[in-house]
């Protein structure tokens, strides 16, 4: 009987729900917004029959579980624990939830930890052992490979490179601190920037005719020669590369992988994120690692990851 | 027969050579002037001798190969590459040399690795999977086992916690950068800051009654009650601290160990640091690590991490 795994993606906007086969192939995948379910017991109750009910129709598979990626997952616990981004408050023992109404199986792991799965299993670090893969969305998250293994440390929370100091009482961060990396490197962060740039500058910006503008409108500035959106970018790159460099001296990785909404500027943000981290690199480092875009379509690396957790035993 | 390991442990001023029992008690050893050496020929010349005419009083046991702690140490290659406190120049292929000498099997790892090895086979560290060993002594080194394995990255060279930017612009470091960690969290970096703090007091203070003070000549004047000492104890202390709690949100480890010579006024330098590690630490991390002084003797505990490289057969 031919095994396959559900990945359940939790996302700030959208829930992905996925059957997907070990070689990373979709049999049936499902999409959801996130506001429909403010309590999680509506949406384990929906999702689970979902699940039931799909699970028979594809009753020619074995289905081996159910992995689920979500903000501030915590793979030992199998809970999401106060994540900011969800209405869905305190620790919610996830998981659990999904295997008493399913009976199957469930694995949960933070986002970030999903993508690196699915860069492990699906896309371009399958030979690798050392990685780190960087998601640039509303906040920075990242998944960290050691050895061939996950980095989760002894709580479960290791690899938050996020909430690293980056700038020296820089930015007032969400988690309380200031300077952290993500509030510089994240669509949130860039568009602060721009916003600072923008206050000092005298000269006109193509980045000022979309009103409330986001981290795409500063690309799509960029791209069409706008001199401020270029600097923003730059500087974006400047920072994250910084941190990069100190985050090379720590894991030696063969590869860091820059994923989500603002690592799409890729062509612009990694030329300047890699001259940075290259400038301020141990020499017995240099030539040692590459800043690479992911392989994976970013809807489904998430997915993909998540559904990666319950296939090792595959 | 009974199986034993030799280790030897090189350090800037000596090297130190024992042959080990699986349960780290010493059989013997021997103590060497790392400057009688300024060729590494002699030394292997020298020391593979002693090894050899030894092992044959000690023929009631099985030797089950040479471990070595050096500067610069490379696991995956087995050379010193480029250590700055040692004559030898280049790139060291130093297990090669010793294999070929006295036909044993030889293991190479860094300094600080080696502290990290021995703190996790006969210290603290026996019952735990995350740690981080920080060496304070003339540089800052560190040694750090993730998932129950030490972390060596791609290269060999992952860990180097000492050469993390802690002060953005700071100071010079050997390094070619500006600001590492180590120039402010070593021994070195102590007298600095020392002779700073000294450059722009107008009180007198016991640090100068020694002439070219040395690190410990802080400590002694701080437990004596001296201001200026125990200031800069807990500038040190803070700076160390705020770098720790980055590493906590990357590593997430157990522990954190400090040994070394800086390490020895852990009774000052300890809770300033980790007051500041604390204070600037992520809330999903509070509670979960703690800064311990290493349970082992500091002589001992590079020797015996040295011989643990060649113990995991034992």
């Amino acid at each position: 009987m031919k095994k396959i795994a559900i990945g359940i993606d939790i996302g700030g906007t959208n829930i992905e729900l996925a059957w997907v086969k070990p070689d990373g192939s979709i049999i049936k995948n499902l999409s959801y917004k996130t506001a429909d379910f403010p309590q999680v017991e509506m949406f384990v109750e929906e999702i689970g029959n979902a699940i039931i009910s799909i699970n028979k129709e594809l009753s020619s598979f074995e289905i081996t579980g159910i992995g689920i990626g979500a903000p501030n997952g915590n793979y030992f616990t199998g809970s999401i624990e106060f994540a900011p981004n969800l209405k869905w408050e305190g620790k919610i023992e996830l998981a659990k939830l999904f295997e008493q109404k399913t009976n199957l199986k469930t694995q949960l792991t933070n986002d970030a930890n999903a993508a690196a799965f699915a860069e492990k299993l699906f896309g371009r670090a399958k030979q690798m052992k050392n990685f780190l893969v960087v998601t640039l969305g509303t906040g920075l998250g990242s998944g960290i490979f050691v050895n061939g293994e996950m980095l989760y440390g002894s709580t479960g929370f290791a690899g938050e490179l996020g909430h690293t100091t980056a700038i020296e009482s820089g930015r007032k961060c969400g988690c309380g601190k200031k300077g952290c990396l993500e509030t510089y490197a994240s669509a949130t962060g860039i568009v602060k920037t721009a916003k600072e740039f923008l206050a000092l500058s005298k000269v006109n910006s193509l980045i000022t005719e979309t009103e409330n503008f986001e981290a795409k409108d500063i690309f799509i500035a960029a791209q069409n020669g706008d001199k401020l959106a270029f600097e923003t970018i730059k500087y974006t790159g400047e920072i994250l590369g910084k941190s990069l460099a100190d985050y090379v001296a720590l894991f030696s990785p063969e590869a860091i992988f820059l994923t989500g909404g603002l690592a799409k500027a890729h062509s612009l943000l990694i030329p300047e994120t890699e001259k940075a981290m290259n400038k301020n690199m141990l020499k017995i480092f240099k030539e040692t690692v590459k800043i690479l875009p992911s392989s994976l379509i970013e809807q489904n690396a998430g997915l993909l990851g998540a559904a990666a957790l319950v296939m090792s035993n595959i």
